[in-house]
């Protein structure tokens, strides 16, 4: 389903340029690393401006996000328009603090985004931020599930459509939704919420896979979650042979995206279309 | 002896905030997820004020403070004091510059602290701050030991008196004190020291037991601290059935603190109420 | 050939202040601690100068250097000069931005360097910065083989009479040389290239070795060089007994310079002086 994707990445080793929260920057850029890709972390703004010139994905992650780091990356969200780098936004904790559900709509209105990915009451606070959503808190509750899957699946298809990005929301069900396509993947393991991070690593993970992949977006960033999830499963199955508790997880969940290959990848996938 | 405070953390989940440093940043965040717990970390004032809000406990450590985030400690602060919410202080380097000596002072007069925690260097220099230990210097030395445990029971329950905080003082031999009693804990393994974070992990885990059993805060100290040295022991057992060296201590250290269970706590409890 | 350099580093125990990277940071500290040393960070400009005093080395990382920091270095940088400390030079994406290109330059024109390392990109542009070496660039290529070994050697040895810095340029050929003297290593695995921070990791480690190390300085820097490259080998024996991956690497990287010990160093050594 995904043929070339993964070993584009290997090959064309798409340098992305992450600004991030400073909790899990390390994983981070071990995964672009694990992955095939490589890690240039810069948020001074006038360094940042440069350094993204000279990547192929820019990473825009508001997890601790500060006055001076908000100001570059709006600055630097641009500057990678400009040059047509895919950007991917994480929005931390969006609606959880005014800073940042107003940092979103800021760098939402100033910037745009190729893909949002975040986990459902994050992107919900995505939708309100571009009006596209009003009344749809009523429709989608907090996690998503089979019971609330087709509404879900229509309210990120909209929000794709609204805001012209593709949307990942992750969760136990994972949607890759563009304006017409979506993409349901069941992927993952519960595990990987008892390690900080993986939601971070996951949207370096899909601004690798799209930069290496730019003619197939929707495809590149349903096959880096795809790969997140299996990685999970495969951490999982390796945790289970050993005395090993989270922080061993966290190991074996690096270990196996760096030892994923496409045929691994093929075979193990959860993934319908809708 | 601890009934039911280690189940109280994974059933209720208590949500900590931290304004911790940068380089134990991430092995703080897996700790809070490996006990139960779950972390948030945001230093920006605003984006604190709001987020310490939605928490149920505080954590400020000044491990790589600078003046905006110190800024944002004080303010934050006085607002979980408002809210009732414990507050645990780590004073990383008091008494090693004068801006940490000097912040952990300011933090002490205008935040109420639930719990203060330090080797004994920094919990000296804590007392000298609170102007309750004029002379104390020349009655306990750097290390708790057994030739010097009754003279720092006695400091630490007068600190304790004089801060209205519970004093955790750790090192070789650990004491959690209020002002009329203490427990002295011989749990721990010196391998801990080998590795950067153990204190700051346990500041952690304090708040995250304390925030779940906050009609017994002496006690969810002390467990939280048993909890980190037992765990410490149990990674040691495994270290040595392996090729490891620190790093893995490391990922054992968290792995048993994922996997400790109110049983084997109990049994492997090495502590006594003086 | 490095009698006694190690186990200088694990008696003596030196103190390593870093200004550093927020990417690599925890691993530079778990280094510190797994050779011997002890890993203060502290950036706060105020906090900077006076934790420097007490330290017996001091690093600076560029690596996700802004404003602030870059403040802190020079003033750091200047102060343990004052006091003879030892100060090595990371200087991290140097070449890649003006910010990062002209902050190398400002520290290497305000600050004496013991060490400066860097890969020969970095190292190119420490040279352009000081003036020495007007049309060197057609001469180095961009990574150190035996088809360029001489006219690098060369390079080095004069960057270093330029400077009156040992330069340390690391690669798949590492060299270390002073003006008349230097080592090439051969030590190290490319499985280190997978995994971030072994650049950041190496600095501190020098760092460590030559504050414990005073009276030989070369051999110091060169012994530190040739740890990192040979736990970089003994990580990745290791490796192909197990399951795993990048994450794992890292883990037996850390832990092979945790128990290291001098025989094991002088065994395995591949290092020859030119």
């Amino acid at each position: 389903m995904f043929e070339g994707i993964l070993n584009n990445v290997r090959e064309k080793t798409p340098l992305v340029h992450c600004i991030t929260n400073y909790v899990t920057v390390n994983d981070v850029a071990n995964v672009l690393l694990a992955c095939g890709g490589s890690p240039i972390m810069a948020d001074d703004e006038e360094d940042a401006l440069e350094i993204t010139s000279i990547c192929n994905a820019l990473v825009l992650n508001i997890g601790t996000l500060n006055r001076r780091t908000i100001a570059s990356m709006l600055k630097t969200g641009k500057r990678a328009n400009e040059l047509s780098h895919p950007v991917v936004l994480d929005p931390v904790g969006a609606g959880a603090s005014s800073l940042r559900t107003e940092t979103t709509f800021k760098l939402l209105k100033e910037v745009k985004f190729s893909v949002i990915r975040g986990n459902i009451s994050e992107i919900k606070t995505v939708a309100k931020g571009k009006g596209t959503t009003r009344g749809v808190d009523a429709d989608v509750s907090d996690v998503v599930t089979d019971r609330n899957l087709v509404e879900t699946i229509s309210f990120a298809k909209k929000l794709s459509a609204g805001t012209g990005s593709i949307i990942a929301i992750t969760g136990p069900i994972d949607l890759v939704a563009e304006a017409h396509k979506a993409y349901v993947i069941r992927n993952g393991h519960p595990m990987m919420s008892k390690i900080t991070g993986t939601g971070c690593m996951l949207t370096a993970l899909i601004a690798a896979y799209y930069a290496a992949n730019p003619e197939r977006p929707l495809e590149a960033t349903a096959a880096a979650v795809c790969a997140m999830g299996l990685s999970g499963e495969l951490a999982y199955n390796r945790l289970v042979q050993t005395d090993g508790g989270t922080s061993s997880y966290r190991t074996y969940l690096i270990d196996a995206i760096s030892k994923l290959d496409a045929q691994t990848l093929e075979g193990g996938l959860r993934i319908e279309i809708r």
